[in-house]
């Protein structure tokens, strides 16, 4: 079996299909998404024996209970994944929004528009929702997805697949709109990422290792996504117990996702005062602490941070410290461990806000929040299809006007130059 | 000599002065601007010497006339890189623009503001004017600017760089912002390509080729610019007077640029009486035309066209030409060969003509108007990059606007999630 060849075609048809899909009605596809959600309801027991079977291997597999409780479908996840579909029918259509126009001295008239970008390939773990989700905020965009989700969750997603092309084809939406590619073979994932010309764009979900394998090797344009080594400034003027909530917040509310914070830098003025009630506040949490050695002189049952800790995204119950001289410092160790993701310095001070927002180099620079917040959905977006933490493109979270590309239409009478 | 070693350390100092140029006031970078503009005036006679040097030997290795035109610097060539600097300073900064601000219900204070990318990487060709328009683009932008120039012209860069750094960090520009990389090697190329961290994207100025290699190799994100297979179809409505003009020109104006027409397509109910026409006025212009077998039963003695010259990007005096049965197929056969570039329809249907804007896939779509219009000039951004051919990021003439990325700056007073 030519796995290559069965990807390319089946990109070719995800292509096809994004030709009409440019063009097809808002109207349609909010009547189609709400028939997705309607069908993933109606044939809920489909998708939940599917799961179990999934879980049932998995579990015989000896895979870990965190990776279980993503994988896990229930009837209220479900109902989660068609809610989900409603949101994005509600959400206003991107497409043909413009943001410049203008006629030219010359008499030509220009203006920009959003157009979809074409076929969105997602290659994501094994979370059954992400499916439903992807699938349906692509439609939305008027963009073809071709869908690779982690083996794991393979007779899952096929499940939910299959029931949201019967209703969204159903619903007017050109066939091969909603690709999935149900190989498990590695050679699937290299297969999507060089079929240039077929495939526009590559948004990789999931872990540090999964996103460093896209980029290293896709030859198709990829938005990075995802891993996110925080960091909270607890300046000399702080607000203490602000700083305090705030940390516990953004370290312990949920450590396994990339918004939450890695590493808590204090300014030195305030260290021996502030360090003992973050640090207890922390404990009560379970929180692991790792110290510089300012840190251990003031609170010595800390564990010592080894130089890799500083550039380690824990996504657990750990946290490193270090005492800063002040924030020019606490800056240049942001800007050079930070992975562009979410950023916060806790102060009063106006000078000290505005010069972190200004030189901190990240998607998202809070002054006084926790960094949990940055999310599509948080921001206002109402979707998200990820965190961008590069530069090209998007950055921060991408809602539906980061899965759209522009276009310029020019009409003329006759001008030439 | 280790020049990956060389070309890193360079980039570093690079990413450093990024890290100022970032918020590097308007006035100073504007008055950099302009002493740059008049350093290189006051000293054009180095300009010219070193330029001699690199014509003499470019002559003495035989290179062609086109590419010598091309390294030539005059005084007025001087001048207009000059003049560039300057109409660069006039511009408004796009560094602090935000185009979405919200308060969120929670309290927190959202915007989203226009950033640096960080550092650019330009590589391009034997053209010593790039080397004065990318530093300046840049500076404008807030960028750090690494350049890497074709190896016939090193002399007349090095010796236009030279004056700019000398203007540029006497007025206050960090050293390190304009970089240069003088070796002429290749892996020196692939060193910037693989900066990942240090450089934050790369944009490719030249032809096809060094294009392609750019794309094909760089860990770094690229903005892919520049080819052009740009395609004009006459519909059954069209004028035939303004449609002979528009193809004259697209054709003839300038043919060795990416916005010049490679193939023309004709509706089949007007070929027998336009293709006479068009044929004359395009042979007048010295233009060989490569017809298909319908062209071939009108105007016999036209050469043939092959399957490969529907693919093919001249960059000079040659068309290839297709009769096609209507609209529909001509769309097929544009989204099919074309490279995203610039596209026109010539008609006088309204249908047509928002049909073909709708369904063509590329950055530019016209009716009725010549596609050499596709430049950051004459869409009046008053500065251009290069064209993107790409949908990820920019998408056409590329001017200030898309040398930035995006940051979201969010206040709150202790929020937590």
């Amino acid at each position: 079996m030519d796995i290559e060849k069965i990807v390319r075609e089946k990109a070719a048809e995800a292509k096809e299909a994004s030709r009409r899909l440019a063009v097809l009605p808002t109207a349609v596809k909010n009547d189609a998404l709400l028939k997705m959600a309607g069908l993933l309801e109606e044939k809920a027991a489909q998708v939940l024996a599917a799961n179990e079977e999934d879980i049932k291997a998995a579990r015989e597999g000896g895979i870990k209970a965190s990776f279980l409780d993503r994988l896990l479908l229930t009837p209220e996840r479900i109902k989660g994944m068609a809610d989900s579909l409603r949101a994005t029918a509600a959400l206003p259509d991107p497409i043909g929004e413009g943001d410049f126009a203008t006629v030219r001295p010359n008499g030509l008239e220009l203006r920009r528009v959003r157009v979809p970008m074409g076929v969105v390939a997602i290659i994501y773990e094994a979370r059954p929702n992400v499916t439903a989700e992807a699938a349906g905020l692509c439609l939305k965009s008027g963009n073809a997805v071709l869908l690779r989700g982690g083996k794991e969750a393979l007779k899952s997603n096929l499940a939910v697949i299959n029931i949201l092309r019967e209703a969204a084809y159903g619903a007017g939406v050109p066939e091969g709109a909603l690709g999935f590619i149900d190989f498990t073979d590695r050679s699937a994932v290299d297969a999507i990422l060089h079929a240039n010309g077929l495939v526009d764009v590559v948004i990789p979900r999931g872990g540090a290792g999964l996103i460093k394998k896209v980029v290293a090797n896709s030859a198709v344009p990829v938005i990075e996504t995802g891993a996110g080594i925080c960091h909270t400034f607890v300046d000399s003027s702080a607000d203490f117990d602000m700083a305090v909530s705030i940390i516990v917040n953004a370290k312990t509310s949920r450590p396994s996702v990339c918004n939450a914070m890695e590493t808590l830098l204090i300014h030195e003025a305030k260290a021996e005062s502030f360090l003992p009630l973050v640090t207890k506040a922390l404990r009560e949490k379970g929180v692991e602490l790792r110290g510089c050695e300012k840190c251990l002189s003031i609170v010595p049952d800390m564990n010592p941070a080894a130089p890799e800790d500083w550039a380690t995204e824990y996504d657990d119950l750990i946290l490193s410290v270090k005492v800063v001289g002040d924030i020019e410092e606490a800056i240049d160790h942001i800007n050079r461990y930070n992975t562009g993701h979410s950023e916060c310095i806790v102060t009063k001070d106006l000078v000290n806000a505005h010069r972190f927002q200004a030189e901190i180099d990240a998607a998202a620079v809070y002054v006084n929040a926790s960094t949990r917040f940055t999310d599509g959905f948080e921001f206002g977006f109402g979707a998200e299809i990820g965190i961008s933490t590069q530069k090209l493109h998007a950055r921060g979270p991408m809602g539906l006007r980061e899965l759209t590309t522009e276009k310029y239409l020019i009409y003329g009478n006759g001008q030439i130059r």
